[in-house]
């Protein structure tokens, strides 16, 4: 698994307890799946249309880092399936994992399109071939 | 189930599709769980523990009006199982529903500690019963 | 009076003082009279046009729930007066009151317009009636 | 009226008509009073009490500049009145006005406490009384 | 250098040694540049397009206010540039200081427009001018 | 360089030009040096001294996928010297360069004080080594 995106926990991420607040963590989540997809299925119409069951394990404080980790599961006709870890950047300590979010590529109708990719692809390959056209 | 909490849809709750962004609306449902939690067990220590299979049936769009239902499933020992479901308020679309959100209630220590609540109480019931005393 | 939507006091809603900003007050006040009023006149282009004065009672702290409720005090032409209070969910305490508050209903022009509705009407019904037809 | 802080209206500051937002021009004027109460008073603990009716007067559109006036209506034993304008920066066209609004002096003990001020102050004549001294 | 916009500094602006977070001080000094172009160049369309090197030689706490203050640096063609500080309102002590802020002017077509601009303007002047006529 | 943090453009984050807002920017530049400096100090008390001079190359749009690169230039005494670039994550192109920033690290006391680092270290190798006491 790749992890990318860095948060600093802030005041506003925090719930009553003074610990990481699970919606916060959830958005977060969500938007790195969004991100992801965006990348790879190479289309800002993508949306979520399932996530599987939600572990909070651990959390974090106000000045912890966390980092947002994306594998992809599988690619479909028009989906995209990931796995999105959640952990403490300074302790490797997991905060949350969810193993299936499925991600739909949607044409300008706003409808399920075929997106046509069946492996991940690195933007710097894509660039390249498109040089030696 | 009752609904309580509504929210006006605003620019900076959409994804990139113009529709109600996923994680917003997953942030809205763990503030309400939250909240709901610490009104029931009278303890503003409460987090979030798991939520199951999320899915988004469907969406909102700008200046839609979505509102937030809870409906109490179990009071366990330490924590709360609830049931959510966002649903625009004009048509009553469902947008998202979630089975099972597990709220645990934590001490002063930040341990998960017994509430002793058997059932769904009211705050207009409890501020009579504090005055009968 | 009903109450419906629910707030967190979170620490980006405080003033120096830690208590309850009342600006924040404000913007809760005004929402939830634009939410209600769309709801009612089946109008998204609702605006504010006017508050009678406002009496800040009591505040709030960090992590306390606070509720908002809304009644209506007269069906205007192209308007709708609102009363609303404010009040903490657990002691039931009054924030603040705003005895009227006006919305007036526009047209696509952007022009004050004719809402046609004269008493509260219930989205069931609405939804009720319109499967009868 | 001098007036000073400004604000550029961007897209999270509109409601579905696309025009400012009442609610937000309220926290505005509030965190305005707030501030240059704070000023005045040479004290952190300073909380709106009361505002006077309100009217919206105009309102402004996406990418417009606003200004926000204020003037002293009257210093108190433990309080401090205002008056306040909200006006398009371009066209000094009047947005919202509010004639009174009435903040507080608190204590440690977050009471109302004697502020001692009976006239505008300068911070650069403090300054200099201070360098005096 | 006229200082105009103030900023009360809250949770959400503190970064974890509790002092004025650096990315919050430059937005709002990007904010007000932006701003003041836009008034002094009568056009919507204005992008930061450089700035000179940035000294925080001291901080603000919870509570404090700021005051950004702006001077120009010189009219080009199709550009403007700015001197910022933004200081402490109550002990006028700086807190940042940027020498040269260029902002650009674009046309339509989103590319640098001359904007027949040589010196300051005042709102009000250009109101009674336009009455002149 | 590595890239790691990647945003997604919101509304929120234009300018009137329909553009990335600088001032956004910048805040996410000083966020990321932030961020990656408590890492590698580990210590959260670490805040922003000195930016070298900011050449905004080009911009990004809404719905635009952005990341950004951190490299150390040079660890000091109780300094880290950072070189900072936001690009454009599907063309690469470069958006934001900033050489030189200075983050100083912190002691309780809230002074200057000594990290005692002089490499790039990676998390793994800490835990790792950590094990093998």
């Amino acid at each position: 698994m790749r992890f990318h995106t860095r948060k600093w926990v802030k005041p506003e991420d925090l719930n009553a307890n003074e610990t990481l607040f699970g919606g916060r963590v959830l958005a977060w989540v969500d938007e790195e799946a969004a991100l992801y997809s965006i990348v790879q299925l190479e289309n800002k119409k993508v949306v979520t249309k399932y996530m599987s069951e939600i572990n909070f394990m651990s959390t974090a404080r106000q000045g912890d880092i966390v980092e947002i980790g994306i594998e992809v599961v599988k690619f479909g006709k028009s989906s995209l399936t990931l796995n999105c870890e959640v952990r403490n950047k300074m302790t490797l300590e997991t905060i949350v994992t969810v193993d299936n979010i499925i991600m739909v590529n949607l044409g300008d109708d706003g409808k399920p399109k075929s997106h046509g990719k069946t492996k991940i692809e690195f933007v710097k390959d894509r660039i390249a071939a498109a040089k030696d056209k």
